[in-house]
This record gives structure tokens, sequence and C-alpha cells, in this order.
């Protein structure tokens, strides 16, 4: 393992103060900015978050906001997913497509308001797409990044927790739904959402001066309920299937073939500048799909690169993605399989930095 | 210093195997790949820089390829450089801008031919801004990015390491020319550019069976010369004054401000989508630009936020990138500063980590 060199390009954030007090080990870069990913071990982090409760520094989930009387139509240009019935105070997961269907991003939409819409983008400048596609049909727009943090709780004990924090009616913010809550007589997006399986919220932080406060808050409110400082998790991300852009799929990719399918209406998503290319894949299905895929033996190397994976000699897909699960007992891993060889149960090898390895196509993702 | 964690979102290289073999100690991420920052020391591999000659994998500097009718058109709607000029076999630094004016990018422009143009790209998704406005209004051009790999040879000993490895005649290319020159049958684009004063060459690595070969081969020829493995070397750049792009400015800059009027020719660059924004600026001059700056006292730490600067108690500016300079016995800084306070030979105050310390604004970079 190497280590990391500081500059300003790789941004930190409002709430590296309180990560690095917190004893961060490791980060990983995304959207130019520090994202930590190991504060005790990854290990240790994984079963503390199936307990208890962590908050998550995810700044890095950079907002594109989009203001003006041509937001939902911009918007709409961007997925195949049909936005049309979706109505403010909601959040849709969107895969975000070029003209070749190919996947630029696979961000969480937040819609304000008719005319104004956050993208919570995973790791690509989606912004440089959006402002091109806005400047190109010089649509009626602003395309900005605002300085928005979010700061996600996730765990089993994260609602006790924001309760605490944000009063009892937090409680009733509903899966991918968002609500107003005051914190210090400011406003804040409070999201049911969060990169893990264990439940929680993203807090949409909209300024820096109020950045530690609330960090503050939540851990002085939190410290019955073992509240820690974590991070999104690579064991428990896997296990659940929570895909990540980058590792799991790339612009090569289709949203049929990440298994996104059901998020495309690409019949009906009319102005949707990839509908044309994904038209025949949705009606066809795609001929490579992800899947959950087991590998034998002893705990994998890092996976820093894609592992071949091979069906009767010829290749026939990739791991991209895969860490040992001590929940599970078995090395849990994300691949891309073509498909001839990716029903459930069937064994491929997979060409791991150690040697050979089987692996078995899962019936879905752990938990 | 923390560590950095593996995955196949932080790209490797095709070099990879070459880069760590020398021993690398640290990276940075850029363009989602993974870029050396350290083998012996920064300080180790700067005196050996200005000495001798180095190996850098640049793989990083990503290519955006446009090829197509309107190929050149579009190359001039992404810039306020005038490239009528520009014949095949040239390279140019190119300032892009969006429709602000602010800067997306600050590549060089590798004409290929009139009708096919690699743009070596710096540290923003720079693929999804060319796409989208290629789209947007409706161009005859491809827009992608190629599995090409720039490998640099930098240093007072890199024409001779070149000549032994690709003949005599690429002694013949001139400062930001390029040729074509063979290696084990296959045509290679050579450049005399590269991110140091130290002069040297950039090949363009047209795909991965040809990186490990020429990688080698250099190390083979250079033995004598005492060849190494290095990378963009921290203490050089700054010293050079070589402007980088997400620490030294970013989207809220215009290129004026950054140094690089001198790149613009914002009246005759019919065509780019930030001339409206940069005519007044271009006519009136910045109100706050780049500065080299020299910081007091010992070695500074790690500059890896902003540094205010003030001015008569006013913050007036501030430091990007700094660090301590063996050769000229000082803190060498690049900074953004007011126009009020920028004349050669203004004392300002930095706020740096350890305590406010003396700035004194340069007539110019170091070397």
């Amino acid at each position: 393992m190497a280590l990391i060199s500081p500059s300003r390009r790789l941004r930190r954030t409002h709430f590296s103060e309180g990560v690095e007090a917190a004893g961060v080990k490791s980060y990983t870069v995304y959207n130019h900015m520090l994202l930590a990913t190991v504060f005790e071990s990854v290990e240790a982090d994984y079963h503390h978050l199936k307990n208890h409760v962590q908050v998550w520094d995810v700044s890095v989930e950079r907002q594109v906001e989009l203001r003006g009387p041509d937001a939902a139509r911009l918007m709409q240009m961007l997925t195949p997913r049909d936005l049309r019935s979706m109505l403010p105070g909601r959040c849709f997961y969107v895969p975000i497509v070029d003209e070749t269907g190919g996947m630029l991003n696979d961000p969480v939409a937040v819609k304000l308001a008719e005319d104004r819409w956050w993208i919570s983008i995973a790791d690509s400048d989606l912004l440089f797409w959006v402002k091109g596609i806005a400047n190109g049909y010089r649509l009626d727009v602003l395309v900005d990044e605002p300085d928005v943090s979010p700061l996600a709780v996730q765990g089993p004990k994260a609602e006790e927790l924001m309760a605490r924090v944000f009063g009892e009616s937090v409680r009733e913010v509903r899966f991918f739904r968002f609500g107003l809550f005051e914190f210090q007589g400011r406003d804040l997006v409070i999201a049911r959402s969060g990169y893990s399986k264990q439940g929680g919220y993203e807090i949409y932080v909209p300024s820096g001066d109020l950045a530690m406060p609330i960090w503050n808050a939540l851990f002085a409110a939190g410290e019955d309920l073992n509240v820690r400082a974590g991070c999104p998790n690579a064991i428990e991300r896997i296990e659940g299937g929570l895909l990540s852009y980058g590792n799991d799929m790339t612009d090569d990719n289709t949203p049929h073939e990440c298994g996104l399918g059901r998020f495309c209406d690409t019949q009906t998503a009319i102005g949707c500048i990839g509908r044309d290319a994904l038209l025949r894949v949705a009606k066809e299905g795609p001929v490579q799909q992800v899947q959950a895929i087991a590998i034998d033996g002893d705990a994998v190397p890092p996976c820093d690169r894609v592992w071949p994976l091979f069906g009767g000699g010829r290749r026939v897909g990739q791991i991209t993605s895969a860490i040992w699960s001590p929940d599970f007992s078995t090395n849990v891993a994300i691949g891309m399989v073509r498909m001839t060889h990716w029903d459930s149960g069937t064994k491929l090898e997979c060409e791991t930095p150690d040697g050979m390895r089987v692996a078995t196509v899962q019936p879905g993702f752990w938990a």
C-alpha cells in the first residue's frame, strides 16, 4: 500500500477536521475530493456499521444543480428513466447515459421543485456533460456545483440518532423521500437514503459553517448509541449489491448490462438523449450483465483491476469488485458475465493475482 | 499522511508494473488514474531530474480524440486560442473554457491531421464537455478516449537517451512539434514537450502491448546516463511556474487570471463558446492574476488547501501551491493575487497552517 500525496486538487471537505480527528487511516479520491475508506479496519468498520450507527462524510457526492424553466426538460434528456410521475420531495436513482446509451454516472436525482433539481453524483464530472448539453441545446437553465455537502448517518440506530438531533418527525421520512428539517434556525434537506443496506439518512448540508456543528451534534447525541465516524464499506456494499461507478460499470456499459433495466423506461422516456441507442437492448435484453459471484478459497487480495472470468476455456466476463465477507464466510464479488454463463450456479474460473479460483454465479446478492 | 485504497476505479496504467518495480512511494489520483508523486523523496527526485534523465508514466494525460469533418470546428469551439494557423505536426497549449470563460482544463492539443486531433488533458473529465458540445450542436465528429498512454522522458540527458532508442533524428524535433518514429515496426507520435523545464519528450504509446517494451528499452539504453523512474516533481514545477489545473486554477478562473492571456486570441477566435464572456477581460485585463510568490521562513508544511494572503489587513489573494526549494533556498509558491497587491516586491502576509508568514510577490518564476 502506498501513501497519498496531499494537494489542493484533492479537495478537503467541510468535515475533514472531524474525519481526521476520528483517526482515518486510508482514503480514496472521488470527484476530485478525499473520501475516507478505513477508520479502524475494513472488517471492524463493517461489524460496527451493521450493529450501531455511523456518521459518514460523503461530501464527494457533489451536487449538479439545475435551475430554471428548462430544468425538468434537461433532467429528462439525461436519463432513460421516465420522470413525469416524479413529485417534488422525491429522490430517484437515475442512470445517466450518453448518446450511445453508455453510462456516464449513476446518481440520485433530488427534485426540490419543478424548476430546481440536485443530481447527487457518483465519480465522474457529470457537470461537464450537463453544461455541454445545456449549452448545445440552448436550454434556459443554470447548471452549477453548489457548496452542498452530504453527510450520511447509516446503521440500525440511525433513525434513533437522527430523531434526537432533528426531532421525532424525521422518523416519518420514507425511503427515497426527503423533508426539510431545522438546525440552528436553518432549513436542511434530509433524505432517507445512503450507500448502505443498513438504513439511514443523508443530510444535504448547505454551507460550510453548518458542517462541523452538525457533525458535533450527532456525536454528542449518540454517545450511548456507540456512534462512530465511518465511510462506505467495501464488504457491506458488495454483499448488498450496491454498484460503484468506475468499478462495476463504466461508459462502456448500458444501464441494462448493469442490471439497472428496472430504472429505465426506454419506451416512454421521450427526450432522453440515449433513448434511440437503448431501444433495442431494452427490448431484447443485454448480452452481458452484472452478477453476484462467490469466489472460493481464502480471502482474495485487493481487487485493484479487472479479474478475467473463464468458462469452458473462453473468456466470459470479469470481476470488478471482490472482498472477503466475514458474515457469509466467502469472497463476495461483483462481475459482468456473458449470458451464456450467467445462470445461477454456473461455475467459472477467475484469474486472481494469486492464481485461478473457482467462481460461482449466485442467484442474487447476499444482503 | 494516509494510505491510498486500491480499487479498479483508481485505474492502473500500462506502465504500473514498471512504476511499482521502481519503488514508488506515493501516488496522487489524476483523471481517475494513479500518478506517482514520489520515488526516493521529493527532494532526491528533484535533484536527479535536474541532472540526469527520468522516465515518467504520465498515462494520466488521457487523450480526448476528435475525428471527422467537424473536428477542427469543434476544437476551435473549445478554446479562445486562434487555431487557424496551426499545422498538422504541431502541439498547442490551449486553455479550454466554458460559456462563462471559466477554465475547464488546460491541455495540449495535438493536431494529427485536419480532421484528427488529440487533446492531452489535465485533471478533469473534459471528454464529457466535448461530447456534450458535439451532441448539442449536432457536429459531424467522433469523440472518445483512445487507449493512448503518454510516457515522458525528461531531464538534461533526455535527448541523448531518446536518440539511442528512437534514432538520431529525434534530436531534430523542435519544441511543441512532433514526429512519427518507429519502435518494433510500429509508428509512434513523439513530441518535444513535457511537464518540466528540464527539456524532454513525450511518447504517445498507442496500445498496451508496446508499453513495457518501450519502458524497458529506455532503461536498458540509459544505464550509464543514470536513468530512473520519475514523475512530475512538485518543487521543479513550482520553480518553473508550471500551473496545475485543480491546484492553481479551477473553473472559477478565466485564462487571463491564470496568466494565460498570451494563449488567447479572443478577438479572432471566432467560434469559441466562451469568447463573448472573455472579450471584456481580454481588453481590460483581469483584476487578479497568478503570481510567483516567495514565502519566508523554514520549509512550509504540505499545501493541501488554499492559504489566504492578506495585504493591509484585507484578504487580497491565496496561495495554491507551495514547497521548499533547495536550489533557491526559499519556499517557492504559486498564488492568485488582486491587482492592488500584485506588483513585484509587494510584501503580503500568508496564513499557513503553522502561522502567519511574510510572502513576497516575485518578478517572475524562478526557473
